[in-house]
C-alpha cells in the first residue's frame, strides 16, 4: 500500500423513516436552511411534501432552489451562492441525487469564497471553508452522499471539473430505500453501471499489496451482480434497492482507494464522449468499460484475470492470459447487456466522425489513468473498438 | 436491513513515517498531553524513544502514565482521571494496543464525569464529554483504534464490564506496520483469532438482507487466512503486518455490523472463561468459536455453511446440513491449529471442575447471542465440548 489517510466524517442516516433525523440534526448547524432540488421527481414521488412539511413544523426558515440540473452548472451554484448570502444560510439540505449534491458542494465552499467559483471547480483556489451541507438521497450511483467530491459544468466554456476536499463532505445523509423506489428503469439500469464502474476505476489500481480493498471491492461487485436482475424485473423490490444503495455509497466513500494508486481514465474518455455527445453517464460507462479492459489486458491482463475468476467465476484453469482477458469482458457485457445497458456506441448513433476530438478531450493530462497510462493514440483506439 | 446510523468520526494515518502526522494533529486540541502506555514493549522497539523525541522537539507538554495492564484496571483509569485533572490535559495520546487505548477511553470519558468512572463503565452513567484521544497503535487485533468501545476491569469486584459512546472515538490513530513487526509469535496468533472472531460474531448476524456486510466479512476472513501463514512463517514480512493492520481495524470499525443484530455471544462465554482461568482472549476465542458453530450448526446453519462455502471454499453438492457444518467447523479448527492457535480447553489444563461457574457467568442476561439466542445449559454444552 501507498501511505494514507482515511477520514470520512459523514454520519450514515440509513432505513425506512429515517427523515425524522432532520429534526436532531438540522439544528445542530442553524435554523436556515437552503433545500436544494432538481426537476419533478421529488414532488410526483411525495418526497417534497414530506421534507417541506417537516422543516415547517420544525420551525426553520426555508429558502428553495430548485432546477438544479442533471449536470449541475456553474450559473446555479452562482445562484445558491447569492442565496446564501441574502438570507444568511446556516446549512444547505440536498434533496436528490449526485447532481443535486454536488451542486450544494459548490455552494457550500463557493459560498466561502469571495471570487468565481469556478476557481475552486478548476482548482486554481484551495477550498478554506465551507457551509455544512445535509442530504436526502433518491438515487443510488454517484456516492456523493459520502464523500467530499463534486462534478460542475461551465455551460459557457464547455467545460465540464471535479474538485474535491475534505471541508464538502456531507454532515448527514439520509438514506432511506423508499425514496429510490420510483427511480426508472433506464436511470435505475445506468446507476448499477456507475456503482460497478467506480469500483472498477479502484480495483484497477496500480499499487502493491491491497488484498483487503481488492475483496472489499469484489463484494461490492458480486452484491451489485446478485442484487441487479432482481431490481430490474420489480423496480420496487425494496430489499433490492437497499442493498444498491449501501452498496453505491460503499463504492465512493473512501474504502475501496485506502493506499492505493487509482486508475480512472474511463471515466476521463467517457467525460470526453458525453461533453460531445450529451449521452448519460452509465449509458457510456457501460459502453467504454469493456473495451478498455480488452485494451489493458493486453499489457497488463493479472488483475483482469483475478476479476474473472473471483466475480465471474471463471475456471482459469489450463487456459492463456488471452483467453482469461476475453472472457472475463465478455462476462461483464452479457452482464450488463442483460440489464438492459447499451454494449456499442452506435447504440447512441455515435459513429467515427468525433473520434479524435474525443480522445483529444479525454487527455486531461499526457497520461491518463495508472493501471496502465494511456497516450491519446491508446484513447483512440478504445474509443474506435467501442463504435 | 434494520434502520441505523453509522458514524465513524476517526482520521486513521496509515503506513510508514505517519508518526511525523503528530506534528499537525495534536496542536489541533492542545498542547498537554496525557502520553500513556504499557509495558516496556515500546521501550524495547524504539517507539518511546521516537514518541517522545518528537512530542520534545514540538514543545508540548508531556505528562506519562505507564503500565497499563494488559486487562486496563479502573485503579489505572482513575490514576489517569488525577492526573488529567492535575495538569490540565488537553489530549490523551495512547501508545500501545487495544488494552492501551481502552484505558485512555475510560479516562478521557472519566475525567470529564464527577462521581466514581465505574459508573460510566457500567453504563449507570451515560458519557456526556470526553477528553480527545490519539492513538499510536503497536498490535493488530482489538480494533479500538477505530471505534468508542472499551473493556475496563474492576479487580476489586472482580467484574470486567464493556461501554462505548461516540464520544470516546480516537480523533486519530497512527497504524504504521512498523510498530507492530515485533509482537511475538503467540501474541500475533492470538490478534489474527481474535479479529477473525470479530468478523463470525458479526457475520453471524440475527438481520435479514445484509449481503454487502456479510461479503465484506468474508472479504476481511480471507484476507486474514491468506496472510496469517505467511506472518507466522516470517514475523517480519511487513506486507502480511500491513495487511493484518488494516483489517483488524475494518472488523470492527462499525462496517461489518451496519443494520444488523450482531451475536457476541461467544466473547461472553470466552470473558467468563478468562474471568477464572486469566487465559489469553485470543486463545480462549480459537477453542470456543467452533464449539459455537457446531452447537448453533444444528438449529441454524444456513450462514454457517454459506460461510463454509465462500471462505473455506467447500464444495456444498449433494451434502446434508449437518455434514457441512461439521465440515466448515473442521475447517477452521484445522486453519487455527495450522498456525499454532490452542484448539480444547485441556490446553490450558482446564477441566469440568469449574464449568457451571463459567457458564453462570457468561450469562449477563436471561439469554445470550443473536443468531442463536443461548440459555446457560446452552452454554454448559458448549463448554463442556470444548473441554
Amino acid at each position: 500500500m501507498e501511505r494514507f489517510q482515511y477520514h470520512n466524517p459523514t454520519k450514515l442516516l440509513f432505513g425506512k423513516g429515517q427523515l425524522e433525523s432532520l429534526r436532531t440534526e438540522i439544528p445542530r448547524y442553524g435554523d436556515r436552511v437552503l433545500l436544494l432540488y432538481g426537476g419533478g421527481s421529488i414532488k410526483a414521488n411525495g418526497l417534497y411534501e414530506e421534507v417541506t412539511a417537516l422543516l415547517a413544523d420544525m420551525q426553520v426558515t426555508v429558502v428553495e432552489l430548485s432546477g438544479v440540473e442533471p449536470n449541475p452548472r456553474l450559473t446555479t451554484v452562482q445562484t445558491g451562492i447569492d442565496l446564501v448570502h441574502e438570507h444568511q444560510i446556516d446549512l444547505i439540505l440536498a434533496v436528490g441525487g449526485g447532481s443535486v449534491i454536488d451542486c450544494a458542494k459548490g455552494i457550500a465552499a463557493g459560498a466561502k469564497y469571495d471570487g468565481n467559483p469556478w476557481d475552486i471547480v478548476t482548482r486554481q483556489v484551495p477550498v478554506t471553508d465551507a457551509l455544512p451541507i445535509g442530504t436526502v438521497l433518491t438515487l443510488a450511483a454517484t456516492g456523493s452522499e459520502m464523500n467530499g467530491g463534486a462534478v460542475i459544468t461551465n455551460w459557457e466554456a464547455q467545460d465540464k471539473r471535479s474538485f474535491g476536499s475534505p471541508l464538502t463532505y456531507p454532515k448527514f445523509s439520509v438514506l432511506d430505500p423508499t425514496y429510490t423506489l420510483s427511480v426508472p428503469a433506464n436511470q435505475t439500469v445506468y446507476g448499477i453501471v456507475d456503482i460497478m464502474s467506480h469500483v472498477f476505476e479502484q480495483y484497477f489500481h496500480a499499487s502493491e499489496n491491497a488484498l483487503l480493498q481488492e475483496r472489499f471491492g469484489e463484494s461490492i461487485l458480486r452484491t451489485m451482480m446478485e442484487t441487479a436482475p432482481r431490481l430490474v424485473q420489480n423496480l420496487n423490490d425494496f430489499d433490492a434497492r437497499e442493498t444498491m444503495l449501501l452498496n453505491g455509497t460503499f463504492a465512493l466513500n473512501g474504502t475501496l482507494s485506502m493506499g492505493v494508486k487509482t486508475d480512472w481514465a474511463t471515466h476521463m474518455i467517457e467525460h470526453a464522449v458525453s461533453a460531445v455527445y450529451d449521452i448519460p453517464h452509465g449509458g457510456g460507462l457501460a459502453i467504454l468499460f469493456p473495451e478498455w479492459l480488452r485494451y489493458v489486458g493486453k499489457t497488463r491482463p493479472e488483475r483482469i484475470i483475478q476479476l474473472g475468476e473471483r466475480v465471474f467465476g471463471i475456471d482459469v484453469n489450463g487456459k492463456s492470459d488471452e483467453v482469461l482477458v476475453e472472457e472475463t469482458v465478455q462476462a461483464l457485457q452479457e452482464f450488463w447487456t442483460s440489464i438492459g445497458a447499451p454494449s456499442r456506441l452506435s447504440d447512441y448513433e455515435i459513429d467515427a466522425t468525433h473520434l479524435e476530438l474525443m480522445a483529444e478531450r479525454a487527455m486531461v493530462a499526457e497520461q491518463i489513468g495508472q493501471y496502465v497510462p494511456l497516450r491519446q493514440q491508446d484513447v483512440s483506439a478504445i474509443l474506435k473498438n467501442a463504435l
